[in-house]
């Protein structure tokens, strides 16, 4: 199935930028890698993290427009943080442009900003990948690669806590699915 | 009113101890004096302030005993995070106990540990009062006492912030309604 996408790989260029799209590799090699160890779909964590990215349009009015031209409606959440409207607008591109039909791999895509409850491996794997490929360089980020590699929800949890605290240090608005999901991980490792 | 209700002075005490007494003796106190700044009812402050913890029985089984009794069902939110239950029981008993029915105070006492979107002035006052009254000491409550006396809404957001920040880095569970009011008040002061 990665062959399928592979050949897109100029569009998506084009779209989001050579920086990004190269980003977009190391969490598909990343997401491969984790894979591996969860015994997940290989070819499924290359697709997913291929794609995550895809609509992740530089210009923020042009992605907007995007957005609305898919039915996706500018209001609430992606008005307030519109980094996550690149996510919902990805797994809607996945599914028209690419032809990917995979529920797993579209949700992969539509939650790896934000996390949610109760992800799939899949999902979790695409999360993580996004933070940890090796270009990825915050405080943080080896604890976080140590963690990915060991368990997942332990990961999850780690970052998604540290994803609130951050958020709250430099007041931004904190997207209540990321606190539901930060909820929840705490409880799976407690 | 406050007579009214100083009158349930050693009930109160009996229920929930000398210490915490006093505390809220300061609470009312504060609240009188911010209500003054703020042209709110210092009356209303003054019962809102005496009654807010009148619910905060030590024994946490015995307080989720009288929360079930009081139809208050120990689940969700309630059974996540103990420390709110005293607040919602505490406005019942308000009004059962006590005789309150003015809708503003019963439910600034049911606030005052999460907080929540758009809250009325007496709300806000309870709210601060509870961590800014003489006795309180934590890192960050001279400018939280600073704030209170100029702008309650900066107050608010400064609160409730740091509280996330807090329960982030201490790994335990956030209310979601603490949020809703961490980001309602953000946009408020923004």
């Amino acid at each position: 199935m990665i062959e399928d996408i592979l050949k897109y790989s100029d569009e998506i260029k084009d779209r989001i930028g050579e920086k990004r799209f190269l980003h977009t590799l190391r969490v598909k090699d990343t997401a491969i890698e984790l894979a591996k160890i969860y015994s997940v779909d290989e070819d499924k964590a290359a697709v997913a993290g291929l794609l995550h990215d895809c609509a992740k349009i530089r210009d923020v009015n042009l992605l907007k427009e995007e957005a609305q031209e898919n039915g996706l409606k500018v209001e609430g959440d992606f008005e307030k943080a519109p980094q996550i409207i690149h996510s919902y607008l990805g797994s809607l591109f996945a599914e028209k442009l690419y032809n990917v039909h995979d529920e797993d791999i579209l949700n992969a895509i539509k939650y790896h900003t934000t996390g949610r409850e109760n992800m799939s491996s899949l999902e979790k794997i695409i999360f993580l990948a996004d933070s940890i490929e090796p270009m990825r360089n915050f405080d943080g980020v080896i604890k976080l690669r140590e963690l990915s590699y060991k368990d997942l929800d332990e990961a999850m949890y780690f970052s998604l806590n540290s994803t609130i605290k951050m958020l709250a240090e430099k007041n931004i608005y904190i997207v209540p699915e990321t606190l539901y999901a930060r909820n929840f991980y705490r409880e799976m490792v407690n």
